[in-house]
């Protein structure tokens, strides 16, 4: 089944104690729609500006993306630059060019109306609201947000928040959209904001999902994926984008929605993420096979199963 | 089995969110031998002031912990007062009074002799080679320290290390041993400085071993035992204790020492540790029941446990 993602497309300029590049493809559509590509069919929609050549369009389409959604615009496409020191768990900002991004109203293509999943990646609530109700009745709508979103455009999260099904967000993001330092305590507040289940990212350690109760019937207990350790992180920038791809892929590529399901996709958001900081941009994402995939998924399992 | 365990006992003053508790019960060796008691026999190594009652004593007595090994000498009880604020994980020393500590040189009484295991808790590294030296052929020997060791008597920790099979540190205290900010990078440094296997703890994330090549013939691959999300964590002081208690009990309670244990060791050190935080001081590890601490455990296991 087919996922509509909605989001950034960039190009970065990365530091990290691994080494640096500039002017890299990235964006959250980009990494979510690289990582659900290997699952299931992928349709982006996102705004990109005169220098966006069909070079970097091909990184997309070579993948199986669709890119009929991805609007051509005058100007430049959004930039930014940043570094990760010593934490890698954090971005230092240097610079953030919104250029053809900043007025960005998100068209949805005829075509795509008939997709069975949805993917608000990280930008405006409001536009995501907007997306949300052109495509009134998805069999699972995704979302993300960030720090900026909370503390700035709060309001408008909160009436996003109540439509969709699933938010992915990290520990310091839950943290602060609850007003709670304890992470069971904030998602309970979160899940009564309104989606039916909550996907708290933790990095390394993995990632946890809660769920409201009563949702999918599947029960109210959390379930958590732990994380591979690797040894050597290139660059995050994008990690939680291709988790995000790898989860809602995973999903949109099974028959039922169940619990089972949710955890294995829980395991693959894991597995997608791990691969992603291993290089520089999208470069591992544009490259893996589903065997190298399905082998590290078994790695995952194996990391905290006991017989 | 019996474990042997040397290590401080103490009277804490703690500050949490949850409130503040004055000259309770505390100190590594405390902690460890209550969570090991529901596993198998301990005996414990320790010095006490004339503050030390009867009462204090009956608290390890109840457990069946076997306390001629505590001496009683002339002063007070080692104590130590300290906050937690927002940040759980992190506590702020108000005092430290080392007072009958300052001078304490474990002595082993005769009848511990026989002690099958061994574990070192967080104690000057020359006192725990001392000990270690006293007891020369323990199935397994166990250790942990801290970031004061690490950085006073790196010297003395270093010859320590090459002493014992298993230490258990937390991700702090890895990183700074290591001199490496990459947690799967410490581990290799910090197992080639001696030990077979290292536990290192992630507190609310859980806890990941991993083994040196070779060791106890059971493969190189880390393994991971994620934790419970704890709604209200009253008091963290001793949950790394209570860890080591249950990973050391556990494995003295078995009859063989193989992969397949250990795994089970650390989730049952997840286990210890989670229900050391309920309650402050010494409560909650005073009135467990062998049937909630398998109970918790079956929901670990579910927690990332797929079919």
């Amino acid at each position: 089944m087919s996922i509509l993602a909605v989001g950034s497309v960039a190009f970065d300029t990365i530091a990290t104690p691994a080494g640096h590049v500039q002017n890299v493809l990235g964006g959250s559509a980009t990494h979510f729609s690289l990582a659900a590509s290997y699952f299931t069919d992928v349709r982006v929609v996102a705004v990109v500006g005169e220098d966006f050549t069909a070079e970097h369009e091909d990184v997309l389409k070579k993948r199986g993306i669709d890119t009929r959604g991805i609007e051509h615009a005058t100007g430049k496409t959004f930039r930014w630059g940043g570094k990760y020191l010593e934490n890698l768990n954090e971005a230092k900002t240097d610079f953030t060019e919104l250029n053809v991004f900043e007025s960005f109203k998100p068209r949805i293509p005829a075509e795509y109306k008939d997709s069975e999943f949805l993917f608000l990646g990280n930008i405006h609530p409001a536009l995501q609201a907007a997306v949300r109700s052109e495509l009134p009745h998805p069999k699972l709508s995704g979302g993300d947000t960030m720090n900026f979103w909370i503390q700035g455009t709060r309001k408008e999260l909160v009436h996003t928040l109540k439509l969709i099904n699933v938010l992915l967000i990290n520990d310091g993001e839950a943290k602060m959209l609850a007003g709670d330092n304890s992470l069971p305590r904030a998602a309970r507040k979160v899940l009564a904001m309104g989606p039916q289940a909550l996907v708290i990212k933790h990095g390394e350690y993995g990632a946890t999902i809660f769920f409201r109760d009563g949702t999918f019937g599947i029960g109210t207990h959390p379930f958590r994926a732990p994380a591979l350790p690797i040894e050597e992180v290139v660059d995050p920038t994008g990690a939680g984008d291709s988790f995000a791809g790898g989860f809602m892929g995973y999903i949109a590529s099974q028959k039922e929605l169940n619990r089972e399901v949710l955890k294995r996709a829980l395991f693959y958001g894991g597995v997608m993420g791990s691969f992603a900081v291993e290089r520089f941009g999208t470069e591992r994402m544009q490259s893996l096979t589903r065997d190298e995939i399905d082998a590290r998924f078994r790695v995952f399992r194996e990391l905290s199963h006991l017989e």
